[in-house]
């Protein structure tokens, strides 16, 4: 059936949307920025599709489409019958990741690696689409066989070997009918961003901190790092509200196990502080020691994102107070992850979904944290970010680490009225798991989003409302 | 006189030159490539211009255009009364580096890094051809103050503080008329990587080799990485010839000095090899060990670049064989190097002049290898990073390390034919010191060289040619 099936066509769109308007997404080094997608659509000659996007926050993001071009142009005429099984997608990646010219001016990170992602992630949501099962599903059905072969393993053999991770998978096959039941009993857990957003005054924080406790959550996250009495003073804001008994009533209690090690407070509420890389290594420490009254379970990016060896030490120096150390965001690739966990400089791994080049490479890490016990927390927000990761963290609890206890998704809820299929939340603050059969990856668009906001041609950009001269001229895509 | 002028326009070039017609270039990673450059004009109101360029090697050369121009297009107004000063140039790097959503496409890495350093290098080459003087000299002649103030210090205080960095340079300015002195009769020492490319037959290395002995040369370069029996073949035959004394009559005998721990023959004649991260770490250890017999100074780029333990791991292990470890020409920020150097991971530091984004990050490594004492080799080669190095080897010998006897700057011959200054070698092998007052930082080209390689309307290009076409179809720039 799939033999006469071949890659007929694609398209990029550069997708902004000018989030810089109400100050979503600010943080201490990213002030101003329009979530925005280098959008990849891919089309066989029989008209099957596969969609992949990958995230940036406005200006570059036709850089970005420009790369996206290029890696998908290689897949260009290319059989179905040879991308569509474990196996051929493990082939598709290698082949997309040795273009030597290409090579060169990554290699394998910046704008040709995360072009990259939009582009496999494209080619994954075209097969789950074909076998009309949701992403998740199809990787859960693999055979610890199909799943080694769909995994990128070059440069990790040093961490973890092809025949160790058919080892650890084919042990965790014992449970996962059961843990697949539990899931789709429970959902999976999620932690909310949206409260502590950089831009928002104390009002619309202590408003949002109660609307995330209604909805269920017990987990909570907050920007931080332009000014410690602010921070403190944020951060004592929102623990006065989550750990007030009276506030949180009616919130479903947390499990004990899915509290340790995690400074929950007496109502179980957890929060987390992130600093968006703006510090270096000493000014890190030394600020989020100044923070400890708050209890954070951990300081997410409190340096540059490629120093393994600062995170490392910044882990060390904050362990007697008892706060951890996230990162993974902007860890460029599985080699940074390897060295993340060798050197024990994190706590929790926060994969991104399009920040390494997507789902083959994705499986390395998660095989590597399982490895190490460190739990993974992917990277949500952004445009189409949190419709991903739902898919990835089903993926590493049902075939991978076999937990989700310990566990957090995070979960924000920006842009998502733009998605075909959007993430959600069911009423214990928990993600729903995606069951349509043909929503593949989660990542399909509304037609209509991308006619309004496809830059510079879509109806909003070129309306000229003032809102969108307005952002237009502030981010510098246009002249005033 | 400077304050009316500032930067009216900038041009982007893509320029290719057809390399892989002739195998110039070839190594493990990297066997077929058209060695290119993003060429950035900048130009002021009064007519003034800087060039600078970064190096590619040939497909996404456009994509690296299109950042140069997001990043040039940043300087655009600005008063070159601003830029014109060590401390101007250094505000001018942060100003640049800060863009938060040109930035998320990064950060500090891949395209719009190697982007940047384009942009960097012409406003530096733009203020030494203002001063009227090689941009080695304009650098040279910096009070220590004036230096700190140039340099990128972000997220590397841990390594060395601007403090330091003063009392570093402060300790080093005695001396540093007779250092200019002795550069200035000797040379600076180099090393050629002409005579082991890949794509070259016996016979062609044969003749090179002895071409470089008779060029006074006594470092060789050797690509290593596709098979064991290939690879001890080819060394064994350099060998034969370098350690041969009738085939070394006559060449300047270097000085014992030179020599220290870098397993020279009996004619003081060295050997490295070069296998361009085509390993995983184990893989790199046992390979590298079969070659040991050819007793090279160190193995450089053994695996991915962003695997600092890796690299660590992959020394340690070497360290009995006395097989050094180098690598840096694909280190893609200050913070790599920062842990390199940490990690105790590198014998030798091999900057790349566009790869870190331009002198600023620059001067912050050559101060962090001085103070780790590791030697800096720059990464020379493709097409400009030759004219470059040198500059940041003389730099480094008379103010930062304040030695060039351990230090060897590696010199390739290739496409110097394009450039109105290009490096030369005195009759020892050794870089004669740039001295024409009006060429910068060495990266001006011939208009002839522009307008017959810019990509695609440049006559090469256009003429079509069997030969053109035959590059531009092999490498994908057109279908057949």
């Amino acid at each position: 059936m799939t033999q006469d099936s071949f890659i007929a066509s694609f398209t990029v769109e550069d997708l902004r949307f000018p989030t810089s308007l109400t100050g979503d997404g600010t943080d201490a080094n990213n002030r101003e920025c329009d979530y925005s997608a280098a959008y990849c659509t891919l089309r066989t000659n029989l008209g099957e599709v596969g969609y992949g996007l990958t995230f940036t926050i406005g200006r570059g993001n036709d850089i970005v489409c420009a790369a996206v071009e290029q890696v998908a142009g290689k897949l260009m005429n290319m059989k179905t019958a040879e991308l569509f099984s474990a196996a051929g997608l493990g082939r598709m990646w290698n082949y997309l990741l040795s273009d030597p010219q290409l090579r060169w001016i990554g290699p394998e990170k910046g704008v040709i690696h995360i072009a990259t992602a939009a582009v496999v992630n494209a080619v994954w949501d075209m097969y789950a689409r074909h076998l009309k099962k949701p992403l998740w599903q199809v990787v859960a059905e693999f055979t610890p066989e199909e799943f080694v072969a769909a995994t990128t393993f070059r440069y990790i053999t040093d961490m973890i070997t092809p025949e160790e991770a058919l080892a650890l998978l084919k042990e965790k096959e014992a449970g996962k009918a059961e843990r697949l039941a539990k899931l789709k009993a429970e959902g999976y857990p999620a932690y909310t961003t949206s409260v502590g957003w950089f831009g928002y005054p104390d009002e619309k924080v202590a408003r949002l901190t109660r609307e995330a406790i209604a909805q269920g959550f017990n987990h909570f996250k907050m920007k931080v790092g332009a000014d410690v009495a602010m921070d403190q003073r944020r951060l004592a804001l929102i623990r006065s509200i989550i750990d007030d008994p009276k506030e949180c009533e009616g919130r479903p209690v947390p499990s004990a196990e899915s509290l340790v090690g995690k400074n929950a407070g007496p109502t179980g509420s957890v929060l987390m502080i992130d600093s968006n890389q703006v510090w270096d290594v000493r000014e890190a420490i030394d600020y989020v020691k100044a923070l400890k009254d708050a209890n954070p379970w951990f300081i997410e990016e409190p340096t540059a994102p490629d120093d393994i060896l600062g995170h490392a030490e910044i882990r060390k120096q904050l362990k007697p107070y008892k706060i951890g150390v996230a990162t993974g965001e902007h860890a460029h690739n599985r080699m940074v992850f390897k060295q993340l966990l060798a050197a024990k400089a994190i706590d929790v791994c926060q994969i991104d979904s399009c920040r390494l080049a997507g789902v083959n490479e994705i499986l390395g890490v998660l095989l590597m944290a399982a490895k190490k016990g460190v739990p993974v927390c992917p990277h949500a927000g952004g445009v189409g970010l949190t419709n991903y990761v739902v898919h990835l963290s089903i993926i590493d609890y049902l075939c991978v680490s076999g937990t989700k206890e310990r566990n957090v998704l995070e979960y924000v809820d920006h842009l998502h009225e733009h998605f075909t299929n959007p993430p959600s939340i069911n009423s214990h603050g928990y993600y729903n798991i995606p069951s349509d059969p043909t929503e593949g990856y989660s990542i399909g668009m509304h037609e209509a989003s991308k006619a309004a906001y496809v830059y510079p041609n879509g109806s909003y950009w070129t309306n000229d409302h003032a809102a969108a001269r307005l952002v237009a001229i502030k981010n510098g895509y246009i002249k005033p």
